[in-house]
């Protein structure tokens, strides 16, 4: 039986609480925040869970093996050393860490230590997720062109960070999974309008080798939510629109290379939607975020690599970083592997 | 009655010559192009139709008091300059030229020849961007932050042109149509996937003063049709949807302000998709086509600067020019009117 | 070359004329109408059409060879009698008549003058409903069980006939050439709230052999326009929801017979919307009014039964009969084959 | 505080308990149970509660105050009729009872014992009712004519039960609350295809008083879920889908009245999907279980009747009734008043 430590019970700490509990190998004795209220209600609600302000002393508690770390960005490098050195496995909420070397230290922290380092990249253990990567790994979408991104919807406003560190992320974890590999280039526009210095919208592209590109798009002050990544193939192209509750994933069997090639089919999509099926596959069902506490504490139980390891976690940051400055800088092109500053 | 000739008959012009001949004071005398085929259909269909594949022939005719220019958009300007130096009225497909230069040129003639030149932006005749300008002048948006577009789907392919001045002219005539003003500045970025030097994918972002700022997607390469633009304002919000059957338009009646100010919207934002209510107004039934085509028959019978005039049109292939010159650049920010090349 | 006269100039004649006049084998020598302004309209963009407000001209006129009629449904008998008679092939708008009697006379004559009798049964021309009978054709569906359809708007009252003579014959065209059977019974409920006598709401059930049953909602009062149909068998299940712009079909690759048998599935149910793939089949690109157009000239030419000819709109006439007579009598189950009065 | 008991631990129970327990005047004390398994995973997940396979002992607790029944539908009766008489308050879930001389029983024990007897209709504390309620009951639509809805989706078939208990209830609740009144008549037709006797597709009419008239589809068999309930009024018309995420309630601004009055708005349907305005106004946001929860601890408190009260529950369960027996007797007519088998 695995004991787990929740830091931080705002609006994601009590989801992990309930996931770790239904996972038989696993159980919550803690959970650590200095908001006294929400520790009376999860106290209420958990029985047996130990609720404390003094998060040392649960790195002093030697029956706690893992420690998971759901508070602000700003705090994960600090919690994450302490946890790592006191010998704990340790699962932090994305992003990573509030820069790049910040989580660089992590991942030494974590080598030093022999534990578990693991990133809440959630949508990675989304079954329509997984089911997109399947497509791309078996060939059935060719070679992959470009990936285009929205995440958009109101008002969810972070106050410490900006649209990129609080949307992004989710967006850059998928795509550097889907496509196996880092970008070249990032670059950014976008604006703060409601608080000063902290953008609320913004539009990043991400530049890989072989002309793969990728746009996202996040902002918190659009109206109407989306959330749709479209995956751009020579021989197929996939949907994925996370707000579909019956058909979350589509499959396109109509590719570039087709159309390209045949002039029948282009003069017929001059006058109709679309050619080719539609497929939309079955997905299996679960929660992601009980998928991925199971693959934190299968990682801790069988000593495996997590799949949104730290240096996962490092390249979003990084990401994160380039895409922030290139943002406060006009747009400019950041060459990740050349610029020193982000090495 | 103001006698028309139509040159080009491909995709459009016979979309053009139905909605002329609907019209009152009109009549199409004359289609010209160099597809014998073409014209025999048109002939058959409009027993009273001249077609030839001399347009020189047209220029001659004095009866003929206005041109319709459908063709390639190479061609554009010096069939305008003919036909204007030639006494005639002109209404050009949008774009309205091929460069600035050649739009200035046309502009130049039709100020010397004293007669109408207009650029067929058909969606600024479109009741649905109609009625989102009546919501930004009568100020129910509050002040613009920034507009979002998408304008992509699957294949539709040109061979002379990217997919910029293939599609982004119907996003930028809208955006300088509501917010009435010209961009400072254009970046794009994008690629050419099926042809060389052809881009079918590109994002392009205008910079307008104060903070303004407007986005546009576009793409020949999207599995699934997208039609749609949202405007981001201080007090209300507004998505036009051209692809919904029934509700084409939507206001949404919460702003930045409301939500940068209010607590309790913020918490219930966290476990709801929207506050506020949402309203779809009963829109005007007209054929945006032919309300362009009347729109300039009344501006040559009442001696009348169109809506989309010439200027409308520079303006238009200043954007697509910079923008095309940014993409290849990598990204590059484009000072429009500090850009010696543009002016 | 098929000289074809449309009789009835209003909602619909004009598509009919434009459809046979882009047919190579066909061209519309005349229009006739009471109205003389419709028929004026129609002759400036038309100008080889004769426009004539007098029939009888049109069936001495030993040049045409077929008559289409586009009139209110008490006319169909008469005049298609009159045609029949005068040596002409006749396509006669739906529903053929307003009564079963009329249109057994009307087989009859056809029949008698040796000439093509056929109903404008538009939608067994649509690409959609050809590939769900495709799909039944080949067992994909297994065993039909249910069809579910509803049709509903807001607002085209007719004054002369009700709802379900104006929408359902529709629906009943297509359930009859799915399932290639005839109903035992039919029951409707409905209500007139508009009009005295004239229902604009009503409830349709057919009942079939072996359990196989069809409902049908049609209404002038509904806000939002439905027009989807569900076809539930053993095997899979199909909707067809014609106001899908790109996916038209879907097919349901989870049947009845999986669901009664599988326990997991259905536990995966209780979590989920669906199970299996759904595929939306590529659809051909065609106005179903041009294929129906053709295949009437085609039947003339080479002397073929049309597919929807005088006797499936005499199996959908009967089931108008019924239906209204039913919800008349309050719901009553009217027996087709055992009431003396529908035989 | 309320000491609250819930027998039954199936789908519904942990849902009830999870409810009543965020309730600050309320407390489950208790759960009972046949399956063993149900009880371990409910007891690990609230240590304080205690597991029960006895009901009886529950009964000899005077610490308990209420008990809330979510059994089968087949017991609710002996349960609640022994803990009415042992003085317990009672929550049942929805349908009250399996015949209506059941629910006759249990409304006579609760008014003897002096106790709430109150029935789990949900949907009637579903924010998305309550404003369609509200229009109702503010003229906003004007005079009802009638109500269309559909329930369908694919596979919670129950062995126990037909569709129309185990769906309808939801509709008929709902129907019964906005219009305030009770129908005259019941009728139904179906047919059981995968069960023998358990009929999985049903129609049901409801005819009230002055013309109104409401319709029911439920079905277990239909490949995509429905949710959808369309109200008509002479003045406006609503529509509510409880599919939709973010726009639940439409209000359209056009009624019957205007159509049949306005020549205009007739032909300009013919071009256009809709007229009018249409509204989706913000709702509250709340768990409907959470509000009903509530309103049973505050009727226990407050000594107050329940907006859905064991007369509510009757009546819903006389609809029922006489809607399966309809259905069985080939869609005959179920006088509800007249019926002495109903009475």
């Amino acid at each position: 039986m695995i004991q787990v430590a929740v830091i931080g019970a705002g609006y994601w700490g009590p989801n992990l609480i309930r996931n770790f509990n239904q996972i038989p190998d696993a159980r919550v004795a803690y959970v650590c925040d200095l908001d006294a209220s929400k520790l009376t209600t999860l106290a209420a609600q958990y029985p047996t869970l130990v609720a404390t302000s003094d998060y040392v002393r649960i790195l002093d508690d030697s029956q706690v093996d893992a420690v998971v770390i759901a508070t602000p960005v700003s705090t994960h490098r600090a919690l994450a050393l302490d946890a790592l050195r006191a010998g704990k496995h340790v699962l932090v909420e994305k992003p990573l860490a509030a820069t790049a070397q910040a989580a660089r230290e992590m991942n030494a922290a974590a080598r030093a230590a022999q534990r578990v380092l693991m990133v809440g990249h959630t949508f990675i253990y989304n079954p329509a997720v997984v089911k997109v990567k399947e497509y791309i790994e078996r060939g059935a979408l060719g070679e992959i062109y470009y990936i285009d991104s929205a995440r958009v919807n109101l008002g969810l406003h972070q106050f410490d960070i900006n649209v990129i560190w609080d949307l992004a992320p989710h967006d850059i974890s998928m795509i550097l999974y889907w496509l196996g590999r880092r970008p070249l280039r990032v670059s950014a526009r976008g604006n703060s309008y409601t608080q000063t210095d902290i953008e609320d919208v913004a539009f990043i592209t991400l530049e890989f080798a072989d002309k793969i590109m990728a746009h996202i798009h996040v902002s918190w002050m659009s109206p109407a939510k989306l959330r749709r990544t479209t995956i751009v193939g020579s021989k197929q192209m996939a949907v994925y629109d996370d707000l579909e509750v019956a058909e979350k994933v589509k499959l396109y069997d109509m590719g570039v290379e087709q159309l390209a090639l045949n002039a029948d089919t282009r003069a017929e999509l001059r006058r109709t939607y679309r050619v080719g099926d539609v497929i939309s596959p079955r997905l299996d069902v679960a929660e992601p975020l009980r998928v991925e506490c199971k693959h934190f504490i299968d990682c801790i139980v069988e000593g495996k690599t997590p799949l949104t390891d730290g240096d996962a976690g490092l390249a979003v940051v990084r990401i994160l970083e380039a895409a922030t400055r290139s943002l406060r800088e006009g747009g400019r092109t950041i060459e990740l592997e050349k610029d020193s500053a982000l090495l």
